[in-house]
């Protein structure tokens, strides 16, 4: 006899069961006096050794990111934890940092602590080499995981991610029909996501009928200093461009820096687009034209494939949410 | 029976315990020895039930803050995240958002959770009335709670800050001392750590014989656009202000903003100083001079401050960290 029992008995969802157990004040009186009265008929107690222990709950979720003051990350674990805690499950956090072993021992690390799910928030999870990745395949056959912004095909994986080739194809199209031919393409992170930014930059060029060529095609860390340098190294050598395209807004920052530096006039003689669409954004003059990948829709798509899944219920095994072109005044459209 | 009895009756720590339970290396075999002892003399058997349920482990810290997604507290919490993994624990991260009434229900909820100790993230969680802290007094009486950037005077309550009044007073008098006379002071809170730093504003206009104007003091929502407005509005009314000293980047930002819309050169004409160095203060053009409140340093001194407790030593109960004046291009100096 467990809460699983009673939630059944009782018509209602686990998390409400959890929240007349916790005293929470978000059930009404009416679903309280039910739940309560079935606990009665089924001779159900709560196990109150294992509330002494520090119990009152067995609902939670751990939540794995790499760094969570990255502004794109720590939003997503905030709506993240805001709309698991309204469903009753507590989060535990682990920031793993990015070495492949560390987030792999963090990994086995949370899931030992037997939480009901793992969100891994970030596509820097999934790893290029297939075999890499069997340890979360393993994992799934035990509890449901899931992906932000990542992709791995599987039982009991669910995913949930922006449609970052689409958008970035858009992106830079509008930046071809507003005259631009020399587009470099700077990306810090060859991830899931990142390959999936980079192929929406290759696709409108070749929907233009331009060509794809690799010294356009720059690696960069997600650090406005790193940008800023790089591209002036660019300008150095001689090479011609007359807009940058960066997979994150502090890339695109650098490159606005960089041209107040050399005095190239933005949007007239240089069009910048960003990512994330994140508050660095709006401090730069001009502010960022940049994509918002909406991640406050997509961590409550998020929630909700989740309590489908614990609810028993059909949850979608990918979701794609688009993304959004905020048009700012670093372009000319 | 719990494992409060065997730390009493063994004279370790809670984590201790849980250590021995656990299996875990870091304990010394006659540590080892002597809690399997004393838990065989009480007849304590861990609950197996429990650990079914997945309590592999019942270390855990609660970390409460309004929003994990503004940049300090983001900081903040992958500091003090990272800190306490390093030592075993695990992180229960709980948004509150900023109403008290909220506050108060999570803070009551993560208490239920048995975690070894909360961690009150960011100054807002200490009320000025002394009665609406009460609450939080009398959970000290069952768990260490720690305050960052919070005071509050109580048995088992830890507070690890900025020097905030110093760092203000300091910033102010580099203003005055590079010849600013009408220095608009712009917060957004008056929580405890909002008041130390206007008290360091009007500490500097003190001692340099200056007049405290109450126009010259006003709130501002933590936000770029809001800032920028009420400085228009300002100006539009004929106030006038040759500096802008902020408590947040965020306000400092729209200051700049404010500057650029209406023609003013920074620094010639208008200086702004911002607080906590975020990745926001390095965006604009020109960079912004601010307080860094050193949150990393200040996060690594609160997970020693409550170790030091978890392991029956002497915690200091108050921890201060000077703030650093970090010069860049919007001031004179």
């Amino acid at each position: 006899m467990n809460i699983y029992d009673v939630s059944e008995h009782a018509g209602v969802s686990i998390a409400t069961v959890s929240r007349v157990l916790n005293g929470s004040p978000n059930v009404s009186e009416k679903t309280r006096g039910h739940v309560l009265q079935v606990m009665q008929e089924l001779g159900y107690t709560p196990n109150v050794f294992a509330r002494g222990l520090g119990l009152g709950t067995i609902q939670s979720v751990g939540i794995m990111c790499s760094d969570s003051s990255d502004p794109y990350l720590a939003h997503a674990i905030y709506h993240l934890e805001r709309g698991l805690r309204d469903h009753g499950y507590d989060v535990i956090l682990c920031c793993t940092g990015s070495s492949q072993e560390t987030k792999r021992n963090y990994f086995d690390l949370i899931r030992s602590k037997k939480v009901d799910a793992i969100i891994l928030a970030g596509s820097k999870f999934i790893e290029t080499a297939a075999e890499d990745n069997d340890y979360i395949i393993e994992a799934a056959q035990e509890l449901p995981i899931l992906l932000i912004n990542g992709f791995l095909e599987a039982e009991n994986i669910y995913c949930t991610m922006c449609d970052d080739r689409s958008a970035m194809d858009y992106a830079a199209r509008q930046l071809i029909l507003s005259g631009c031919r020399d587009i470099l393409y700077l990306y810090s992170s060859r991830s899931y996501s990142g390959r999936n930014k980079l192929a929406g930059y290759q696709d409108a060029l070749t929907t233009h009928g331009l060509p794809v060529r690799r010294e356009y095609i720059c690696q960069c860390p997600k650090d406005i200093l790193a940008s800023k340098n790089l591209l002036l190294d660019l300008h150095r050598r001689g090479l011609p461009f007359d807009a940058v395209l960066a997979s994150d807004d502090s890339i695109a920052v650098g490159a606005i820096k960089y041209a107040h530096t050399v005095g190239i006039s933005i949007p007239d003689e240089l069009s910048v687009i960003g990512y994330n669409n994140t508050n660095l954004a709006i401090c730069t003059d001009p502010e960022l034209t940049t994509v918002d990948s909406r991640i406050e829709a997509l961590c409550s798509m998020a929630v909700n494939t989740l309590m489908g899944v614990f609810n028993g219920g059909d949850a979608p095994s990918r979701t794609i949410i688009a993304g959004d072109l905020i048009k700012r005044a670093s372009t000319k459209f």
